[in-house]
């Protein structure tokens, strides 16, 4: 599958890809990584930095929620190229296939940073660093090896520039993985199929319990040697197999912990080329997306239609505003078009939840499903840019509904497996979305069985108590309060898809789950609080406080404006708009404890704004509740404030993680100036758009474009917004209105609308 | 796939099942097991008797041996009903998926034998136990259930007739297996689909270093409730997994280590059944082979077309002889048609040695090759009496060889793994044994290239050191001698192949290779002897001793005969045609020293005749030796003396192991009067007849006929043969006359022709 673009055209058109910086989220609490990619492959190919595992001594290493992506821009050494991340999470996985070059005496360890010499890995500095889309370069400063990495959807491309020496070496460490520990690894098989080609996979455990992926590797010059180590100490039943000397030059190889190696010769400047290709299913695969994927050897080649498939993608949107802001922008869709990342072969198989192989009928089959995030801006996101691929995407959930045994969609989906992370169920709300949207091609009324069955698992995570009695005790789960919120929104998104396809009887059933949010507001101090199963609310309420209030990845403070669905009974129950108004300026201006920092995993004092957590997702669209106030031009001040505040052009740009694409969903709507406060509506809340304009390129072939005249940095206000030169009054825009290509103008200003 | 015969049918017909006792070779060596099979089936369900761990800290616990089938005679106890075994075998796998029936309170741990209600397992007795081909049934005295079991290709099924209990459980024992140990489990997988299916996988190392077999099981009536433990105390990295409690109604289980059990509610007498469906290939393919092999739930009717099935097989030899021979004959073909099994779905598709999925392209495709001992006898049996299932397990040896990375044929293969046990490359004489007589139809030039290319595998097994040297130096190997001799026949099958086919070169080459057993024949001693690397005997020889001295199960004395390909050359190497039968006459009558019994495995004092080892394979041509002397009446002697002695209907009548069929195919042939004595020529040696008459139904539609005229226990010298009416006077029989229907008739005599 060769990508259509030559590079003669793509050179005629727009780069956009220029402004595309991986290197955006490294550092900190990104979590985004720097290595090649192309929109939604199943490869990612990036640098490791380090080495940390996920357990010491049976005890969980917090130092390895650092490595969720595998790369820091701090470190200062890298220990070699693997082929899958995830983009931006907060837990982790993956990190398959680690390839490293080195030079001189063989090592297998990867030694340490402050030594990078006691092992394979190698000293590098960002001065020889180039991170593009697509394309990823660096020097090896320990032998001088100038490694060099693109990628197609399935093919990941290695191009090392070796020194002169016979003892070069390309290492194959098949028990590298991010958030590894001893264990994690099942079975490795490998096979030296000739002196160019090896063929295997490697089954772990961990996150994903069940998880197999396959390769292909082929080699651009014959190795002159190869050999393996075994470092299961307790594969002791070997029977016949003495008969060889396995650790060189055997061609069958397998174990639970092995690493692999393979020697070469090389002249001065010698380029050596891998292309590895990937399969959830076989070998074999691999081995036709290998070939059929990449035709040859020439790397320029393979980069440039990598870039090719990048600017095709990002000139959806072209934006009119600052360098800076388009490198945010375009970096954000960047970011936004890595996960969900192809889970299908060339030929249409894909493994499946019950870990059998499937052929996608019809669609293309996605992973790594960060659900809990993404629901919220990324996949409505998807609804306006990428309706194809987001109808794909809701067709996986819906074959993963079909191959699981507990008959639930997913809740945090990858490689074939659900993790269950996070609370909530919330593939509802984006299939929800789909459908209401119009973007779902299937069997909608199916779609909607999946999400009644998945909210009514009375055995998952409280449902059984809150469908018996409206929450969730707080003796019965330690995040009581946000699961039931979270529940409650899900249900209100279910109850709009039963209305959309005239099924009544549930949107009866879910319309009334959908003000459970009401069973945990506590009149009295004005929060969402933990209740007992008697009914009382529990005693020793901290809303300041993250740990064993009965949340998730957030305080009182933020969730108690979890009720996305119901703004205006949100804010009669707080009292009525000017108490509300009120209650939002103190959580965008409140002093957090340090307290606070301390007990709260993934958030830095950069990624805050007063109270307000913008590297957390609960409260990502708060700031367009003042709309359901008398003062929306303090949604209008707080989004552009949160615009320039948690989005900067740096490798420490990003205030939080940016969640497999959530982080960059809200940039680029909001920059854009509106936002889905409530996915499974069709509206948009509207905010202060940060470009001067933009124009949406629709897969229908229409052209939605937004302009605001008068933009600029200080002239932040709405003066006043017009759909199709109409004027909106009450800060909504329907959806109809971009698919249909409208034309959305706001007039700018310094000065607030009182 | 329901078989053709109907029950009514099949009573119409010849009962030849009554004569089959599964039950012999139970006790002892015979390592043979009682359970139900089909022909070449997929399913061998079984029961097992103890659990015996291949390891005790780390050291070989040589008990396991005894427990090769999993069931011994000599055992009060059965811990349950696994559904794969090897038949015969002298080391061991497999034992997969054992069920065991229980009430009362649940156990997981299958207990002693001493104090069988400490765990799951029951004491039994063989009074109530029957064994059939296709049928199993015991009365299981702990808990009062009776256990029935009886297959098809691919399912085993279940019936257990249970008193009345609201706590009846079936116990799935994921962990449970044959030559088990600690950290032979690799990972397992299960579904619980609804109340009445579950499938999943189970993926072991060992003696099969990748071994993955996948289930359906179905059962008759829905369990109450079910649940698993994980015996895997270092799965500690659950993510959000906690968020269910798996232990109990969780249907999607994964783990290293696990049991499961099932529930129920049974009435008194009630039956409750089990469809239990295996595949190498996936759970989706277990459940189609499942759904089409057993249509309903009528044991009877399974039971009936499996005894029909082996009616069918059983009736292509119809043999006029005692009835304690007829059970000794149609037992020993029972057994010979169990390995190698069907190792394909109803679809086609198994795994490869590749690890991947293939598709039999036109071929049944067959797993479990015991080489070293079937080349002999069994495989030479199929080309006469299955020419179309030999034909195919051809075609799987050679699909084996184009998945190799080693480009080996296979040495002892077993789902989709070699094991290379034992010495040779033995394959190479079943393909050109196949091609020689015209069975094999497909590239004999492409099959001989996999012969050329296993046979100069330098790195395996000394065969560089053979291939330089004309034999092994003693320095380099522990079986130095052993795999010399057996390389030099093998080679010899080579070149008839090469011959065959008019390709000179390589029988030029190989022809010459076949002569490398003299180089390990000492003149001096008139041994075949280990030789040091210079060129001298190894000093320290022991023509008694097994161990040490350069053979694997043999000593000196058996193996000084392995020239089966030039019996001529061994006759004037040992000084003529009365020394060599004065030597053989020796080996017959022999006294071995105690210190023999106490060092070589498999071997018994019944499972010998004086010197001569037929319970272990390397000595079975070398009754017939006598043949190329001018005694050819010892040959006729000691065949029915072995005939006799080492084959008796009884639990402990074998003599040795069964090995997969070779010691019932040396008693089939032997019994018909005539054997393979070099597998790859066109000829037989005669021996003497224990049957009075026989008719051996050819695939071809003709009938070979045997007739010993004046047969009787005293009778067992031939006074004249003919075949067609033409007189024999070489003692050779050509595979032409059995093919084309002749008729072979003894006159028999109590007197020796001298």
């Amino acid at each position: 599958m060769l990508f259509m673009l030559s590079a003669i055209c793509v050179s005629a058109q727009q780069n956009l890809v220029q402004y595309v910086k991986p290197i955006i989220g490294t550092e900190k609490m990104g979590h985004t990584y720097p290595g090649a990619a192309v929109p939604f492959g199943a490869v990612q190919l990036s640098p490791e930095t380090e080495t940390i595992s996920y357990e010491i001594n049976g005890k969980y290493n917090g130092k390895v929620y650092d490595y969720c992506a595998g790369y820091r821009y701090e470190d200062k050494t890298i220990t070699g190229f693997s082929h899958t991340h995830f983009s931006g999470t907060g837990h982790s996985d993956l990190g398959d296939f680690l390839i490293m070059p080195t030079q001189g005496k063989l090592q297998l360890n990867p030694g340490t940073a402050d030594d990078p010499k006691s092992g394979y890995r190698s000293a590098f500095s960002h001065k020889n660093e180039v991170a593009e889309a697509g394309y990823y370069k660096v020097k090896l400063d320990d032998d001088n090896i100038t490694a060099e990495l693109t990628t197609t959807t399935r093919v990941g491309m290695h191009q090392y520039t070796f020194p002169k020496s016979d003892q070069s070496h390309i290492i194959l460490d098949l028990m590298a993985g991010i958030y590894n520990y001893k264990g994690k690894d099942v079975w490795t098989y490998v096979r030296v199929v000739n002196d160019t080609l090896v063929t295997g996979y490697r089954q772990q455990t961990g996150w994903a319990r069940t998880r197999t992926v396959y390769f292909a590797m082929s080699f651009s010059k014959p190795f002159k040697s190869y050999g393996q180590k075994n470092y299961d100490a307790k594969q002791a039943y070997h029977g016949f197999w003495g008969k060889f000397d396995q650790t060189k030059n055997f061609p069958e190889i397998a174990g639970r912990d092995l690493k692999m190696y393979f020697d070469f010769t090389t002249a001065e400047q010698e380029k050596i080329k891998i292309k590895f290709a990937l399969s959830p299913v076989s070998q074999a695969n691999a081995l036709t997306n290998l070939r059929t994927e990449i035709n040859g050897w020439d790397f320029e080649k393979v980069k440039e239609q990598a870039q090719a498939s990048w600017n095709k993608e990002l000139k959806r949107i072209q934006v009119n505003t600052s360098e800076d802001n388009k490198i945010n922008f375009y970096t954000a869709m960047y970011h936004a078009f890595i996960n969900p990342t192809t889970y299908m072969d060339l030929n249409g198989q894909y493994k499946g939840l019950d870990q059998d192989v499937h052929t996608a009928d019809g669609f293309t089959n996605y992973t790594s499903f960060s659900l809990w995030d993404t629901y919220r801006a990324l996949h409505p996101f998807f609804n306006i840019i990428q309706p194809t691929r987001n109808n794909d995407m809701v067709k996986s959930m819906l074959a993963h509904y079909d191959q699981s045994s507990l008959h639930m969609l997913p809740i945090w989906s990858h490689y074939a497996n659900d993790n269950w992370c996070m609370s909530g169920y919330h593939s509802v709300s984006v299939i929800a979305d789909a459908i209401v949207k119009g973007t779902f091609t299937g069997d909608a009324n199916k779609a909607l069985d999946a999400c009644v069955a998945t909210a009514t698992h009375r055995n998952y995570d409280g449902i059984g108590y809150y469908m018996d009695m409206g929450y969730i005790p707080a003796e019965k789960s330690g995040v009581s309060v946000s699961n039931t919120l979270e529940y409650a929104y899900d249900d209100w998104a279910i109850a709009q898809l039963a209305k959309k396809l005239n099924r009544m009887d549930v949107y009866a059933t879910f319309i009334k789950r959908s003000n459970n949010w009401k069973n945990n507001f506590d009149k009295v101090s004005g929060f969402m609080r933990p209740k007992l199963a008697d009914g009382s609310f529990k005693k020793g309420f901290d809303p300041l406080a993250t740990s064993g209030q009965g949340f998730i990845e957030g305080n009182s403070w933020n969730y108690s404006f979890f009720a996305p669905q119901d703004p205006a009974g949100l804010v009669q129950m707080m009292g009525g708009k000017k108490k509300f108004a009120s209650r939002l300026d103190t959580l965008f201006t409140m002093h957090l404890p340090d307290s606070f920092f301390a007990e709260t995993e993934d958030i830095t004092r950069e990624g805050i704004i007063g109270g307000y957590v913008h590297g957390n997702e609960p409260a990502h669209h708060v700031a367009y509740f003042y709309n359901w106030t008398d003062q929306p031009y303090k949604t209008q001040a707080e989004v552009r404030h949160i615009l320039n505040m948690q989005y900067k052009p740096t490798a420490d740009g990003l205030g939080g993680n940016d969640d497999c694409g959530q982080m960059s969903a809200w940039y680029m709507f909001s920059s854009l100036g509106f936002y889905p406060v409530a996915p499974g509506s069709d509206e948009y809340s509207l905010g202060s758009p940060s470009v001067n304009s933009a124009s949406l390129h629709l897969e229908n072939g229409k052209t939605f474009s937004v302009e605001a005249i008068n933009q600029s940095d200080k002239n932040v206000y709405v003066k006043k917004v017009t759909i199709n030169g109409k004027e909106i009054k009450d800060h909504i825009l329907k959806h109809a209105d971009i698919v249909n290509g409208g034309k959305l103008v706001f007039y700018m200003s310094s000065k607030p609308k009182k």
